[in-house]
């Protein structure tokens, strides 16, 4: 699958990429967004759920930044991680903080699997 | 393996178990250091690495235990989402904020899927 | 390790190879099987467990390269998103509907960690 | 998080529960919806995106329940297997359908790590 | 899907179980067996497999239980934890053995994220 | 984020390096050490628990490097791969070892799927 550029894209993925550019105020879009292009169906989908849960809530954007990175380290997704990786530096992510992150990630995976392996039954107290 | 209960405990485990409480200001250890006492090596150099990295630094510990949480929910670990759910409601997380941070975790692992299958190259302002 | 060419293999590993080549009417064996035949019991074991399950069934071959596909993506696999997703386009895949695959793939991972998320208790309707 | 049913949910989940209730011809909706229905923006965009992608289109609604289960298993998602699984039923998966499904979700888990182990390169064949 | 037990098995796979039984020396073959015997493809090529693979050859049988306690631990399967533990007991692993696997699986499952958070490249002396 | 040389790092940062080349034999630290360095309080921690837990002990060290291999393959890290694969050929694992490692770790992960898709319940005789 090739990426879709904006002069090669159909109207209804150029209007994915205009709301993409202005909501984040860039010229381009991302190669992830012009390969999903090939399906304009998800590309509607995934911006309008990702523009939506990404903005300013209960959790602020940075925060949902550093959330993502989690996973995508998680799942080694190294695209993932460069782009909001990048993201969250954008939003104020200082490189102290990556470092706790990263090592949050790590001993959570670490405790994830030696809860598994120790089959902890869960605490009364952690019942609702 | 069982658990073992403080009054069961060698003096080494009772020092970390007495270290967990008076860090935590609760009663008792959770059923993690419970079990993972049956290797006291384990659970000196777990609980050392949880004290320092889960304290307040760059990241709040609020944040922290959102991010544990977001491993654990891709990990598929019930006794940590259960746990760690626990500890970030007791720092503060709302309702609000679980939901929002369960969405993320959802579309992160959504995107990271669809970049797997793109295969989608890295953009060159996302390199360092 | 080293992939092993017809040339340099032995007489067992030679008739898996001869067996492949018959099988799917190419002219030499993939990477793949030129890797595992470092462990000769093994290339036989998988390539008769492909050979058998991955024919016409009760499922199409077309049908079971897209589930290969799906489970490739979702361990990140860029080795066997290469090959089947070759085989799948060999057998018929259309990029329409290896766009949906790739949707599906997605949703799918998304919707597991929901799940996982909020804990959600099988319905008795789905329960058998 | 509790689940919201129809009685006490609001207007805008209400009207989901009713989309999807139209759509799948059912009486009420699974206990996916009603916990999910605690961020009724995901609700929204969750709904939307299935109700589109899984839909009759370049692949047929079977295939993709089947797709759906190969992923559930990988994850490791009791109610996701259950639910697809009961999914793939409604839409004319046999036993032997599934027990073939099975079967290649099992061994591309495993050829998926013996590429890993192996560090197999990708063929000149497979590059597009 | 239900297990099939001995007594209501085709005779191919009551000579799989007779296989099974008269290689471990046990009376009757696992729950795993009768349950992949829906698919008695699979559970020809999979004991197949097992049988050979598990057996003493470079390395001794309780080694390979270790290895597949450690890979069922990462995956999270309780089943596989629980037979392939078992398993491993009775082929003379200690508590103090597998509190030392437990150990090694969950720094590795820790390291393993550490190495992907910061992209780690590999050492020109680990190429071979 | 950059490796930091031994030159260019911290006095506490040294002191791990010292100790991580005493301890090895070597006369420079991994790639590995040289990142996590960029977080002394995890370069501490991490080394402290590999040091212990990957010396001799109830396991001997090139189990433990076994160990660490499949799980590293399971999750697909290459450069743990890499790095443990050297630590076991340096501890005597020869090819065979390997490539008995791999088959066993590939048929585990194959089984682990099996196992969730017959949702097989854990025989009485494993529960303790």
């Amino acid at each position: 699958m090739q990426p879709i550029d904006y002069e090669a894209a159909s109207p209804d993925v150029r209007a994915v990429y205009d709301d993409i550019k202005q909501a984040r105020g860039v010229d381009d879009v991302n190669n992830f967004w012009k390969y999903l292009a090939n399906e304009p169906r998800m590309l509607q989908h995934v911006w309008q759920s990702l523009k939506e849960m990404m903005a300013d809530g209960a959790l602020d954007p940075l925060t949902k930044e550093l959330i993502y990175v989690a996973v995508s380290i998680t799942n080694n997704c190294n695209y993932c991680m460069a782009s909001h990786g990048a993201g969250a530096r954008a939003k104020g992510a200082s490189e102290d903080m990556l470092n706790e992150l990263y090592a949050v990630v790590g001993l959570a995976n670490m405790t994830n699997r030696l809860v598994n392996a120790y089959g902890v039954p869960v605490d009364e107290a952690f019942k609702r």
